[in-house]
């Protein structure tokens, strides 16, 4: 099975994942939260109750564009569009709060009706949130104003394969599994598998300068984008001609990661590769995160790199694997052929090869680890992930700094975390990390998180790291990233969403703070 | 000898490279250049007649910012700083032009010297051109209005070495071979090549995306980059806080390239890469341009690929080797080990190795190519070069459609040239192609240029290339750029440009059409 064969899944709110999966909590697992406090709440999910959306005049105006049967204005519909994937997300869906609730969703069939939209939009005053998978963790689909909803499921398309310069044009409603599909009967992969890959789409990916598991060995989405199409509420841009170019700045890194700020990403052209005939995961024991740090990095700068490289540190192991051999678990995947020079770096820097078995069960289970987060939910935890980057010679101060600040944030409150880490994106000059936070929940989970959140951000902040690796701004970093970026590169950015969004209808209140 | 060991050469105006080397037209070159037409000139170089230049008053504010002695207002220092190479620019030297020379040149120390040079010549109305080494090709040192040139060569330090992350801070005005020396000083190599190495600088690099000669095993310099200070008149942008990050687009990519418009970068930090201690060049032949073009696309899409990677046509070829056998040429090179399994993929695709010896070859005169346009010129003939670059599948029509462009616009005008092609630069997606053009002077060589010129711009436009793939844009691109980008993308820019330069003084006329 490859992920070629996975299904599609559509993501409903509220609860990560296939509805058909059922994950539970495991006894050991349950014990352990309860030393930690965590308690069984008493009352259950909340029903969201119904809200005026549209107006029937502002219904007729999308029902123009794209056709009345292409205009949801039903709560289920209006519901099932609400929010995303963060932990205050689930838990304010778990409330029944419909603050965030669009007043209608537009299903547009392709770019000219997503371009007509976002005119009728931008003319009427009608806030816009694009949406493919849904699969933010950031609030990133929150918009600071009532909103319709542009769903681009329709865009599902793969509309070409060029096999001499291997690049295929996606549409950006493709979700990972179909693009993969679409792209194995051409003998070809994208490479691209984020934890999110069952639910999310080409969209989102590079809205949100995506990064996949993979990220060794197929770089990160923002890296395959060789060109793109938007559409904004002033007219469509097309960017990419060339590989590489001297002509002036790289405006598709302009657009890659502006979150559906400055126009909606309709379709992307990216760089594909053969599909690999052979896989092989493997996993890798160090003493310590420290001595497997310094493994990664030497294959992240010398080589070679395999496709997949992971470190998990000390207490995520001990999580993961409790009756494993202690120390800390790395995972190396390759696709194609076993790199022994890969092994042989590992093994110099004092690693130890525990085999496939390791790492194909991390391969079996890469996608499982979200669906555990509601279970836990029910159970009274509070679980929530964050995750920044570095510079390697920063990334030890910088995972101490973001840990002290969660523990102590956490255990103010009287809720003593568990902190988990894990590098899973490596470079040439740093990497990635990753952390999971579990204690239980108190009588205000939301503020609770908040709390622990921004004192992670300042952590981050302080230490030298960015606020994301890879899920973004949204409303959740907005703040942190216009300090990270300054002052004036933040309104060189309105400046360029006032050219292109001069209205103010594109996901009002995502990515840019409003002064 | 390695390129840490080449001197820096202050370049003078009017004919590139250092003035010690003396390069002679080779006699059966002359007389093939007779063939074409070409004829000596009657006429020499005109000396330039001063013009007046600041106020005394403009010159005080000034110095007051960087010391009276580090303000140059006489006619041999502007002279010294009027534009750059193209072959437009040393027509216009040769024929003492001063339209295009700065009224001062100032020598700022430091980044907040930088700042405060912006900041007056803001609030004084006083246009500025940023100068590190001076190499532009595209008229990239032409302000459409009267100006000051701010000499960057005081600021010519490595910062710091970060021995962990492998990266590097170094000051915009460290030409080539003084950041190769500095790292070498560690241990370190840069990896950066241009064939304008010898006079070039870091912060050129950055502001116009260069390319360098090894960029197959090193990458782009924009690649190279992972952080940047820029000075603005408004102020200080710094970017860059780790190898990547999902915090909103990646603003370096906008200022790389920027081209001095959006401000004056003053340190960037460079990945860096250990010193290779073995080199190895080869030269390959093939028997047509097709056959090489389907080889070197094999290793950068399947690998592995060397550090060096370049494939000439046959014109090119022939020019270049009158003796050799025919065919086209290719040069390998590798920094560290030689890799034998990219020679079986030269051979399987039908590659002929011609061994160490034409590698070495090109090589030893990888920087000489330049030095012998002036004496061409000197003989009446016309010479310059122009680049693209495009995707794979689309390289072929674009080299036939600017190869033909050229030819019908220049023999059109009685001169048929001859051009030359080389791939000089190749990603898993595409490749660039590197035009030489040379014919006979006719009585208005730049007229004479500027018609072949339009013609190759829209020949490029047209079969879907970028109209530079490492030159830059400058003003000689202006307008194509444009175009290339589209009105909404040419907005947004100037819209950026007039938050950080909101006076309009920095490079006017530069990058970006006024409308």
């Amino acid at each position: 099975m490859t992920e070629s064969d996975l299904p599609v899944v559509q993501l409903t709110p509220g609860r990560w994942g296939d509805p058909e999966v059922s994950v539970e909590v495991p006894a050991p697992a349950l014990a352990a939260l309860h030393h930690l406090g965590v308690r069984r709440p008493e009352s259950g999910p909340v029903d969201p109750a119904d809200r005026p959306g549209l107006t029937p005049q502002q219904v007729a105006v999308l029902a123009e564009v794209v056709g009345a049967e292409h205009v949801a204005t039903d709560l289920t519909a209006r519901w099932a569009h609400t929010r995303g994937y963060s932990t205050p997300d689930l838990l304010r869906h778990r409330a029944g709060d419909t603050s965030d609730m669009p007043d209608a969703v537009a299903f547009p069939a392709d770019h000219d009706e997503v371009l007509a939209l976002l005119a009728v939009c931008a003319e009427h005053d009608l806030a816009v949130v694009p949406y493919s998978g849904g699969t933010s963790v950031v609030g990133g689909l929150a918009a600071s104003r009532r909103f319709v909803t542009v769903d681009l499921r329709r865009l599902d398309q793969l509309l070409e394969v060029d096999d001499i310069s291997r690049t295929a044009t996606l549409q950006a409603g493709v979700r990972g599994p179909a693009a993969e599909a679409l792209l194995a009967k051409h003998g070809y992969t994208l490479g691209h598998f984020p934890q999110s890959y069952e639910g999310a789409s080409i969209g989102g990916y590079a809205a949100a300068r995506s990064s996949g598991q993979s990220s060794a060995g197929y770089g990160r989405f923002d890296q395959m984008v060789v060109g793109l199409t938007l559409a904004t509420p002033r007219g469509t841009v097309e960017l990419g001609r060339a590989p590489m170019s001297a002509a002036g700045p790289d405006l598709r890194q302009l657009v890659l990661g502006s979150e559906g700020a400055f126009g909606i990403i309709t379709s992307v052209v990216v760089r594909i590769r053969p599909r690999p005939e052979e896989r092989h995961f493997e996993g890798w024991r160090f003493d310590t995160f420290e001595a497997g740090l310094t493994a990664v990095r030497r294959l992240a700068q010398d080589g070679p790199l395999p496709t997949v490289l992971r470190l998990s540190d000390e207490a995520e192991t001990a999580v993961n694997h409790p009756d494993g051999a202690g120390g800390v678990l790395a995972i190396v995947g390759f696709d194609g052929p076993y790199k022994p020079a890969t092994a042989d770096v590992l093994t110099a820097a004092g690693g130890q090869n525990l085999g496939a078995e390791s790492g194909e069960a991390w391969r079996v289970g890469r996608y499982k680890a979200p669906y555990l987060r509601d279970p836990l939910l029910d159970e009274g935890a509070l679980v929530e992930t964050l995750e920044t980057a570095g510079f390697w010679s920063r990334i030890p101060a910088l995972k101490a700094a973001v840990t002290e600040a969660l523990v102590k944030a956490l255990s103010e409150q009287g809720t003593p975390p568990l902190v988990l880490c894990h590098v899973s994106h490596v470079y040439e000059t740093g990497a990635s990390l990753y952390f999971t936070v579990i204690c239980a929940q108190n009588a205000e989970p939301i503020d609770q998180w908040r709390h622990a959140k921004l004192a992670a951000n300042a952590a981050i902040a302080e230490a030298g790291g960015t606020i994301s690796h890879h899920h973004g701004v949204g409303t959740d970093h907005r703040e942190a990233y216009a300090a990270e970026i300054g002052p004036l590169a933040a309104e060189a950015l309105r400046a360029v969403k006032g050219v292109l969004d001069p209205e103010g209808v594109l996901n009002p209140g995502i990515l840019l703070t409003s002064s």
